[in-house]
């Protein structure tokens, strides 16, 4: 099975600390490197991994907030001296094309090609083995939530095929496209000899107030990445600042029925009392951890 | 003798590295707190040295390259979140006016007042203690060297006037401010019980093609802090990207008459050859050093 790649470049909240970064989750899978969000200083969360950010190949925004997206403009022209010949896709809400030509203004210059790509709910992108949804979320300005989802895959039974004395041929590409198939004048099922290797989904719900589309939109996720910016004491000033606190992320993780828990977007006011932040969204759903800057994952 | 401390925050060039954050550099003298140059992630800077950002009274900026401004978003967000209730103000080139209204779209709001002046050569600060002066440099867009000069001051020889029987009253103030004054119906000169605290200059070179200007405003410093982002074997790259070599430096240091140099803005292709650059320029100049991130000075 071909592994997800996680790594947390950023796990702060609006003021970065000694410890967070603003926000930014890496994720790869197979020649995509994907950026969630780009506070802050991310080129050089990139070099302490030692992960070249020439790698990238798309960037999602959530919302055009500062400690989410000032990392852009640096990012672009650190990839411009090192080279990058892609076109690097941009992803974002309502106001990306004018963010992204007021950071233009910005730099004099943009020296890499960007392809910009308003988006709205729905799937944004589809492509043979992932694709990616998203929904609208509520903090303030256009903001949207985004699932990562691999696709299902039909796989080979190689034992079944070999016993079969199929050669290696492009009618083996009908079998695992579910298509049955003639082979020495005798029909071959496709579902006899091909087995169904399930996909994953990590859905990231960085800034918002608790809502009922966060919930769908993480329905049945392997992962679930959510922003905490508050306890649950202060659930009045999430409401106000348009937050989830720890309590609002588990109760997505549960509802949602997904699998496992990572908060971040962490404030500092926590930094030395993360266990209590923990412990109240591990009251409402088990699986949960908080994210550290530079974690790694794979799933 | 009141001090000048110096931080540096960050000494890197375009591509910051592990060891080294874009350019920063803080001088704090009595209740002013200077920052010369704002790359991005200076705020984390700021906390990594323990030092609040709503300290700062001003920020010169040289020229808006990227690696030199990028910083600023962030940081006038982070002042705002902090309360930062003084009126922040901030200098630089033609050009200052129009990329700080920029900053203020992609912030959609900036919520700090900013006074905003666009200077030009000569004195562009003069305050009773100190002041600064500015010349022209070479970079391809418009961009500025700053010196802040401590003045020279006139200060009581106390056991003089302990001897002459002076009460602590306002004459003594006219003797510090250099007048003659008449107590107990004799005439007291103040060349006569007063001597002169020499002021001190520190002079800060960024980007920059080598020229005439450099020596001449950085003329007899105390401290000379210059870039330095090639080597004398890259001299024509030095002259093509409008660089100065760490030759360079040491001349502008030797010529000018100064006391000593602190060379910053290190390329990353000599992290691990940072003695060749030194032994560079100490050929021409002995009093060199080569900065590092949150070195701290006083002067």
């Amino acid at each position: 099975m071909q592994r997800i790649n996680l790594a947390f470049l950023g796990t702060g909240n609006a003021i970065p600390t000694e410890m967070r970064n603003h926000t930014g989750i890496l994720l790869g899978f197979k020649n995509e490197n994907i950026l969630f969000d780009c506070g802050e200083g991310m080129q050089r969360q990139f070099r302490l991994l030692e992960i070249s950010p020439a790698k990238l190949t798309r960037i999602f925004i959530t919302h055009w907030h500062g400690d989410h997206i000032l990392g852009l403009p640096g990012l672009f022209q650190t990839l411009a001296m090192s080279n990058y010949t892609r076109k690097l896709k941009i992803y974002g809400p309502r106001g990306t094309n004018h963010f992204i030509s007021i950071i233009k203004e910005l730099l004099m210059h943009i020296n890499i090609e960007l392809e910009i790509n308003e988006v709205d709910e729905g799937t944004v992108l589809d492509e043979d083995e992932f694709k990616i949804e998203a929904k609208r979320m509520d903090h303030g300005t256009p903001s949207l939530a985004y699932s990562f989802i691999v696709k299902d895959k039909l796989r080979l039974n190689k034992e079944k095929i070999k016993k079969l004395g199929l050669p290696n041929l492009p009618i083996l590409k009908n079998l695992q496209d579910g298509k049955d198939i003639i082979f020495n004048k005798k029909k071959i099922k496709a579902s006899s000899v091909t087995y169904r290797e399930l996909g994953r989904k990590i859905t990231i719900i960085l800034d918002t107030k608790m809502n009922e589309k966060a919930i769908e939109l993480a329905k049945n996720s392997d992962l679930v990445i959510t922003e905490s910016t508050f306890s649950e004491e202060e659930a009045e000033k999430a409401k106000e600042y348009m937050h989830l606190t720890a309590k609002d992320a588990a109760t997505i993780a549960k509802k949602s029925k997904s699998k496992a828990l990572i908060i971040t977007h962490i404030s500092q006011r926590y930094e030395h009392n993360l266990s209590a932040i923990e412990k109240e969204a591990r009251k409402t759903f088990k699986n949960t951890k908080i994210a550290r800057d530079l974690d790694i994952l794979e799933l």
